[in-house]
């Protein structure tokens, strides 16, 4: 059993994400629709960074002790059907961006739940869901010889996981986990990724944000 | 005619905002619906900074080089309807946050611009309107001893305002300004505001967020 299973975690920021659990000595298994996909990023995944990294289908991850979910948005809702039963009750970390590119501008799709960390909540209704890790990015966290900055902000309704994700975080060196409320303010978490690609695109850098003052 | 003039400026924003420009040396006026506030406003703020500080109706601040907008969101399509004509062709900045505190919850309203600096816009089509200054934290701003940590994130379609902002915000010691874009960002920047409200309600701190790597 993986100490973490990757739902859609074939792109850069599951990757990514991986990459920095793997080398923190966390055991990962990283699912996807195509159990030979998720085989190729585990081979990936282990190349960057070494560590106990495995592929398999989202099925297979789901089993994992702590679940992280980086399916793009548009699959969300498809993904999860299929994975309520095997998730059951455990620790669901949404890192979900609903972005949206249309009309030249980079937004936020305007969600029924208000944010993609509360939709999970919704589809799966047993778990206890904390959005997080939604503002590193993609391309520092698969550069292992990069020192990733910036805060990753917790919010949950369930305290008691919402503690257990900021540890997670904090394995992942340079990074400090941040108690930022109840699971509506994933909200504006998801917001604050919408900025960051809006100053990355008119400064041409690579951002990310901490919070000062904590 | 002052260097900047407060529309609402009577509030701990405002205060905080013109505390700290007065002290770099700007001249400073404080509009208010009330002569009277506006000039008691005027006296507390050069009580706590020295520097320039006059105050006076919403209209006198309407007559400064460049306007700062830091009405409650409640009352800004009215103050603002009385202004446009004296404000004209003005950069216009919108330090506005439409907060909502319902239900125990902390959150931005949806209003139908998508930001409330996108209203004040559309409120003075002639205006080049610039979102910054909504994530500073009032009593930090108060307090003259204290160093202001943290960067405003500058949003705005005119470039020229823009980098004019960027300038005015990094008058104050211990302020970067950050270029974030188009005016239609600043959802993203006032959505910051709910977080920081947020991480400060649940870790009992003054935070403020820094953008980390430009």
């Amino acid at each position: 059993l993986a100490d973490v299973g990757f739902i859609g975690g074939t792109g850069p920021e599951g990757k990514g994400l991986a990459v920095r659990f793997a080398h923190a000595g966390l055991s990962v298994i990283i699912g996807s629709r195509s159990a030979e996909r998720g085989a190729e990023a585990a081979t990936e995944v282990a190349g960057i960074g070494g560590g106990n990294v495995t592929g398999g289908m989202n099925l297979d991850a789901a089993a994992a002790d702590m679940i992280v979910v980086t399916v793009p948005y548009s699959g969300l809702a498809d993904t999860l059907a299929d994975l309520e039963e095997a998730i059951g009750e455990k620790i669901v970390v949404s890192a979900v961006v609903p972005l949206n590119f249309g009309g030249g501008r980079i937004g936020v799709i305007d969600t029924a739940d208000g944010s993609a960390a509360q939709e999970i909540q919704r589809l799966l209704p047993r778990s206890s869901v904390v959005g997080a890790f939604q503002n590193l990015a993609a391309g520092h966290l698969l550069d292992v010889a990069h020192l990733v900055e910036g805060d990753v902000i917790v919010c949950s309704d369930d305290k008691e996981a919402l503690a257990k994700v900021i540890e997670l975080a904090q394995r992942i060196e340079g990074i400090r986990g941040v108690n930022g409320g109840p699971l509506a303010v994933s909200r504006f978490v998801e917001g604050v990724t919408a900025l960051l690609v809006n100053i990355n695109r008119v400064n041409k850098v690579e951002a990310a944000i901490k919070v000062v003052g904590v």
